[in-house]
């Protein structure tokens, strides 16, 4: 297909798109398809009657919804859901060994004095004394991929999507309604929820009372989805052991942030899922979508506007 | 058989080792067995005539062949081999992942301003661009184990030992001669070398320039294999990309000490094999080797004091 792609060209994408035989060109006037590598909607241009869908260049639509720029009777959007389920599920497991491991407490302590005290609070991954139990929250592609990192560590995994359809890999499949039976059994809690209003400031004060006090909490999903102020006091009243979050509320974490001090939440600046990680990936969307398109049939990332992702 | 545990008894090990039939004494003179639980050479008591074999509850044993209490002629020993091959490969990962993807960088800077530098500079090990190439020093039990670790991201492993015999899992296995091959192609260097004349300062000015500039270098075997202050100008100056070290060289590293201060060197204070770890995975290791020597068999963990390990 003839597509236009911008504000910015990403030469790693082009390069994946055009060898699956499409065509760039250099307007949106020219395009058939327009790849919107901008994650802010006010850099949404207007979208000419020739564009036929639009391919979106990361993952969080919830902004765009709410700006009415998809609609469910408005044109086709697709966003890049899998692209980013090695990468996060990358970030979601480093999270968990550092934190697990209290890379930040001795990073910060700067001395061997506390290494008996770390030693003795440290967490496994691995069977140390029968299977770690690891609950993750909205279970799909970068999930799975989780999974298939964790099973060398005989990991026992309990999995939480809306259906509650069973999840390939999972020991256990919950349906989100049953969430709450799940908390006091886990070791590892990992959030992957999209930002919709059903998952706003969904882990609160009453969640992480619920889990273990030896819990570590991994947010690589949505900051939003997170109470902050009640995270914040559950990692300093000792009510969870840790947290590892690739995405917090707010972003960017202004500084002086208490988080930044707390020995026990270990953070990165949302970085698992950037344009740079992106450029790597995005070709494959598009060509499977584009793929697709051609064919009548539906597109494997297009957006849900009502689901809101 | 009847055996002795000192001076500390470490209770998991001690189920794990009744469960198999076998007997707890509680003196050495009423035993066949010394199971030794101080790791301090000078803690060794005064080993009746009546204790067949030693079982030594860690794995490093140069300091006391240096001591003359393993000796060719002497008594048998045993080590730990194996017992810490699922943490310290845990260990391992965890230093990679949390040192690619700048956890204690972001953690030193309490900044968001950093973010953009931190991600363009980010390493990954899922195959991105390409499998990933890690190569491991050092490839016996622990190796093998992160290896199963790392089969989740499609890396590339080069492994290196003593022989040259390939390595199971391995992609490929070079003899340790052969090592300088290997240094300009790896992503990640992970070493798991024992403490012994041969490896000492083993990793120095020469090897860390031979690397490429992106290398994350990991240490999870002994810190004396490495000129500490070699490593520290290699990572001032960006001849090497960053370093996670579980040993290092001095232990305890003093307060004040440069590494501290390196943002891209991610330290743990040897905790991976610590007592309060071992004692989950003594027990099989204890008897296996009993298993073996009430049938006249190769004890599974006997230490060669020709070899140092």
């Amino acid at each position: 297909m003839r597509y236009y792609m911008g504000p910015d060209v990403w030469a790693a994408t082009v390069a994946d798109i055009d060898a699956a035989g499409h065509e760039r060109v250099e307007s949106l006037a020219e395009a058939e398809v327009f790849v919107n590598t901008a994650s802010d909607p006010a850099q949404t241009p207007e979208i000419p009657d020739n564009i036929q869908w639009v391919q979106y260049c990361f993952t969080g639509v919830n902004r765009h919804i709410e700006a009415g720029l998809i609609r469910r009777d408005g044109l086709p959007w697709c966003n890049s859901a899998g692209a980013f389920a090695k990468p996060v599920a990358e970030s979601a497991l480093g999270l968990m060994l550092s934190q697990a491991h209290h890379h930040k407490a001795f990073a910060l302590a700067k001395s061997w004095s506390v290494a008996r005290e770390l030693d003795e609070s440290q967490a496994w991954l691995y069977d140390q004394q029968g299977p770690t139990r690891v609950l993750i929250v909205g279970a799909g592609g970068i999930g799975k991929q989780l999974m298939a990192y964790l099973a060398p560590f005989g990991a026992h995994i309990t999995a939480v999507n809306r259906s509650g359809r069973p999840v390939e890999g999972a020991d256990v499949t919950l349906p989100i309604e049953r969430v709450d039976e799940a908390w006091d059994k886990a070791d590892f809690v990992v959030s992957i929820l999209p930002a919709t209003e059903a998952t706003e400031a969904f882990f609160d004060a009453d969640t992480f009372r619920a889990m273990k006090r030896s819990a570590v909490f991994i947010n690589v999903g949505r900051g939003s989805t997170v109470v902050t102020d009640d995270l914040v006091d559950a990692l300093r009243t000792g009510e969870i052991a840790g947290a590892g979050l690739e995405v917090m509320d707010p972003e960017p974490l202004p500084d002086g942030h208490p988080l930044y001090e707390l020995p026990n939440a270990t953070l990165t600046p949302h970085m698992a899922a950037s344009d740079h990680v992106a450029q790597y990936h995005l070709g494959a969307i598009f060509n499977a979508n584009a793929a697709a398109w051609e064919r009548g049939e539906d597109m494997p990332t297009r957006v849900d506007p009502d689901a809101g992702y």
